[in-house]
């Protein structure tokens, strides 16, 4: 099986453009975030009903590959795929695209712990990961 | 009484300019917050305490006249003053100049109102207010 | 004459939170910003472009009321109207909404001057004015 | 010859933090950011003078290990090393810490092109040249 891809798209606002005319490569971990958040409400986990739930996903490791620059007002397509899953962490990669041209602006990668109330790590509940495991094109 | 003005620097981060090579308008605020933040650590009342107390004080409103552009690497100087204290509100003024040339660059005014754990506005504590009517150059 | 009003929607980014729970108040700078790049769109001046023929808008007065709380993962409205335009200055008014309960979260206006590539004042060219004031229903 | 380190603190900002009460993970890269300015400095490269003359260091890759978090207020140090210089690129080494208790808060590694007024791909100016050397702990 395949790990399904969740595709988001928007515009690069002027805040996050800097003076070598190019978006801030800081705000692409912002737009990983918002290609994850869709990609979980796609397969029924909406992260915000994580939280209130108890436990959060905290980013423990990123690492970015910059391609390509974008521009103010480019439209980005964001895709998202859920990469790994295990009992305490989740790893997606994402490809960063002008929507437009098609090109590929950046690859990125992130892997996420999940934490208890009190910040410590502790295993994804058992009601968030036969969806996660979908997700990522696992058997259930 | 005149209140008094304290002072704090910092240098322009690249992440703060835009493509039009001069920092984005929103991160004055982000500034004005930095100059508030040091003006109440300086008259005993660090912030980061009076929410572990469980009070915050929330912008209701904001006001900022932009004269000169801040580029990067400019050293940044914001003079913060607290204008008025009321039961529930407390106003700052701030200038934020060029640190070397003394130039203004803008001139702001936020409101904060006090609010509870449940964000319902309320009285700012007793505790907290001699600290805050000497800060604003009032008859305590 | 009214101004007519344009639309347009977004989700609040985890990014775009702070440790209240809430958006920072400084993000609505940046929603502003969406809020007259799409309406300037909708009336034939992509900003984009106006600055490709070497002028820009730049913000020189910027006043926000804050009045509910935006959170994570929320449906943004934001509603812009082009308030005035003069010779050399363009002022815009948000309206800030929740976009499934209505509910108003802030009001602002800023006020742009056009600068050329000295950052100089000048005058809006003359190409750009009919539809800034159509814009603003005025009479061209 | 060893690599040289420089130290650069700064407070937290309100700003940064996000709903998890935590420093939103995006932020990291503008504090490394900060600590290659600083770094640069030091060894008589400041980066504003470099992109006057005409080039451009653009963040090609980043990774991050995040190991504990940081808090409204805190008091970070960034300790910045110039890992590897090429013809082309750079590599700079992070240590995040909180300064008050030494811990280690993350560990970070971007590695930037040198690029010319358009954007293309290319050498190090070889004034530069000896001084990034003599950061990096090598032979001029």
């Amino acid at each position: 099986m395949t790990a399904p891809i969740t595709q988001v798209e928007f515009r690069v606002r002027y805040a996050e453009t800097d003076r070598m005319g190019v978006v801030y490569h800081g705000n692409y971990l912002v737009w990983c975030e918002i290609g994850r958040t869709e990609h979980m409400r796609q397969f029924g986990v909406p992260y915000r009903e994580m939280e209130e739930r108890g436990v959060a996903l905290a980013v423990a490791e990123a690492s970015i590959r910059f391609q390509k620059a974008a521009r103010y007002d480019d439209v980005i397509r964001v895709e998202t795929t859920l990469a790994d899953v295990s009992s305490r962490t989740v790893t997606f990669d994402y490809a960063i695209l002008n929507a437009d041209s098609n090109d590929r602006l950046a690859t990125a990668r992130t892997t996420l712990v999940c934490l208890d109330p009190g910040n410590r790590v502790t295993t994804i509940p058992a009601e968030f990961r036969p969806m996660l495991r979908r997700a990522a094109g696992l058997a259930e």
